[in-house]
């Protein structure tokens, strides 16, 4: 995989496109999904999980146009960076390179398989797909069109393996084999990351929950804070890139605190406030601690007022998540040291936190948000997907020889 | 430390490495570093080992020279690169941050302690040190110098913590505070980097062996071969990046295996052959197949006799360790190829293996050479010991609204 050209690794990528808009295939992901459907439903698997499960002709379309997206992507493998002459004669430079092989582990989704092998693969690395046992029947189906798609276009089918067997014990072995895996990536529940980073000798890289602030700075545009906070929360509570908490300065506290309430209530939002906020808007519930740690993913929000910028930050070291954190200010000041001092994958100023993803910040597609500072920190997406290595060009130089 | 100005931390560097050459301090260093030497001579260390131990003044001043080194270095932090605006209105870049808690996990050599804890803090990292029993009153002299400097500078002292104990179970337990240390990097044996691996759950960046080869492609100068090999073996045959084989292709050994084994044979250099490379040098010893998969750090050279460019690929792929692997050519399309297709923290051309270094390739200082493909693969230098955060710089942009 590591030597396969752009146009073999395009050409897979647009094989499996036709085939989820192909009907004859099409039929055999949606029976091998019935299956699963059916079993989740008589295992008594609630609504919202079941729906993540299901896939349809509409659903599978969105796959093969996201996979087209993947292809027209330029490929990261094979340029050369920074290629400097040196002092000893030697020319020296970083080749973008796979990372090798990936191990993919994830939930009910069935449509990661397609999505992440798509994205592996046009990185060069080869992928070990784990997928959640209720999604067994539609993963297998979906991980044999990419297979097929490979053998068709020249190239390893076994650049895409997928683990046709949920045992726990079976991805603990995986997740030791150091010298066959190079990277291991967990796409789902803190459980599920949680247990991966324990068993792992393999590199992790996580995928970890958004617990995500908007601080409101004492010289806040009120305007602008109330828009960037509506969105943050409103727009798709259900993602790590929505906001769980404001904070509050409390020089301004009085002036936006009511007006806040208001706009958030009107959307349905529940907010759970600190004493200081009760305190500005008594109709609020009264927060308890656990709710400023809490991922609520739903149209809830904590709401919390400290006294200066400093105590904004160290709330935000507290209990953010290091995912994604805004301020809203006209301060310039204020702004470029909450950029440097906050530590988060995404620190933004005057804008949405959901802006924290791959699309939106210019990487297009995306494998998830890392949470992991090394190697990647924020959206993964393909050069991310792969490593870079020190080429030298030289001409017989030696070393502690005058050139 | 994040937000620890370039001007604090080059004051603390000054600090230490004034330190290193006055002679109050000297003379606590060296009394320190008399206990541990006793010890060790008492013990029945090996010579080898009682000197990597030995501090004198000469390698005080050499150590005080390159924490000045660093000092020159410029500061890698709070820089913001590819800073572009977005179809949504926002800007976006990644700004440069330190990685936060390094975990330095050291065997015998006490520079290390000062190396390692003067490269942390330049990238603006807090640094665990925790080396070497044998060592320990050695290092904890040198932590002290270290943390005089931090505090005198206005840093925090805290910034560079010496582990005074070197008991097995409380480093396995530091391996496991994934809450607090961000990066875990063992320098030593591979047995040490292997107990890292197999306890850690932080992340780990391994600094492991280098079983470097060159190959002698059909089409190389036969001089530049020679010569490249020499350097590559003899320069400094106990570091990482020495060579410890040769492989040369079918097509050209009879005119270059009896002319190397010559050159190598007169700068003391013992050859262990497979059969092939044998039959067209009849004095060179029989390898052993395990000698194939040794790093010798000595005067030792394996040899090999390959059908072609591929089996050449092919064996580097087995046998090589990803450290250093090079090709002596003048057949363009042959280097290309092997540039691209072997995978190695560093691959070269027409060159000797010894400049897979940081000072060689342009990093500077360096913290060791890693064999991890994530993050950093190659050389660590102060770049490498940072990571990168998104950073958004808006005007009230939410998402999905039109700007």
């Amino acid at each position: 995989m590591q030597a396969a050209s752009t146009g073999a690794k395009n050409r897979a990528l647009q094989i499996v496109a036709a085939a989820l808009t192909t009907p004859a295939t099409v039929s055999g992901i949606l029976a091998a999904n019935a299956v699963d459907v059916a079993t989740a439903v008589a295992a008594g698997l609630s609504p919202a999980l079941v729906d993540r499960l299901k896939l349809d002709e509409a659903r599978l379309a969105a796959l093969a146009r996201a996979v087209r997206e993947i292809e027209a992507l330029p490929d990261p493998v094979g340029g050369i960076d920074d290629l400097v002459a040196r002092p000893s004669g030697i020319q020296v430079g970083r080749m973008r390179v796979p990372l090798g092989v990936v191990l993919i582990v994830y939930e009910s989704r069935p449509n990661v398989t397609v999505d992440a092998a798509a994205l592996c693969l046009k990185a060069g690395n080869a992928v070990v797909l784990r997928g959640g046992k209720e999604a067994l029947h539609s993963n297998r189906a979906l991980a044999g069109v990419v297979r097929a798609a490979l053998k068709e276009s020249g190239l390893p089918e076994d650049a895409v393996v997928f683990v046709d067997d949920a045992d726990r014990e079976l991805l603990y072995g995986l997740l030791k084999r150091t010298a066959e895996i190079d990277l291991a990536i967990p796409r789902g529940g803190t459980a599920l990351i949680d247990a991966v980073n324990e068993q792992a000798r393999v590199p992790v890289i996580q995928h970890y929950q958004g617990i995500c602030h908007v601080y409101v700075h004492a010289a806040a545009d009120l305007d602008t804070a109330e828009r960037v906070i509506v969105n943050a929360k409103v727009s798709r509570p259900g993602v790590c890139n929505a906001a769980e908490c404001v904070i509050v300065d409390a020089a301004i506290a009085p002036a936006f605190l009511p007006r806040l309430a208001a706009a958030l209530s009107a959307r349905g939002v529940e907010l759970r406030g600190d004493e200081r906020a009760r305190g500005l808007v008594p109709s609020m519930h009264a927060a308890a601690p656990a709710d400023f740690d809490t991922e609520f993913l739903s149209l809830v929000m904590a709401v919390a007022v400290v006294d200066d910028f400093d105590a904004a930050v160290t709330f935000v070291d507290r209990h953010g998540s290091r995912h994604t954190e805004a301020i809203v200010t006209n301060d310039h000041s204020a702004a470029m040291t909450f950029l440097r001092r906050v530590d988060a994958s995404c620190v933004l100023v005057n804008a949405s936190t959901r802006f924290n993803d791959g699309g939106e910040l210019g990487l297009g597609a995306e494998l998830g948000i890392s949470t992991t500072k090394l190697h990647a920190y924020g959206p993964m997406g393909l050069q991310e997907l792969t490593t870079r290595k020190f080429v030298v060009l030289g001409h017989g130089e030696t070393r502690g020889t005058p050139p």
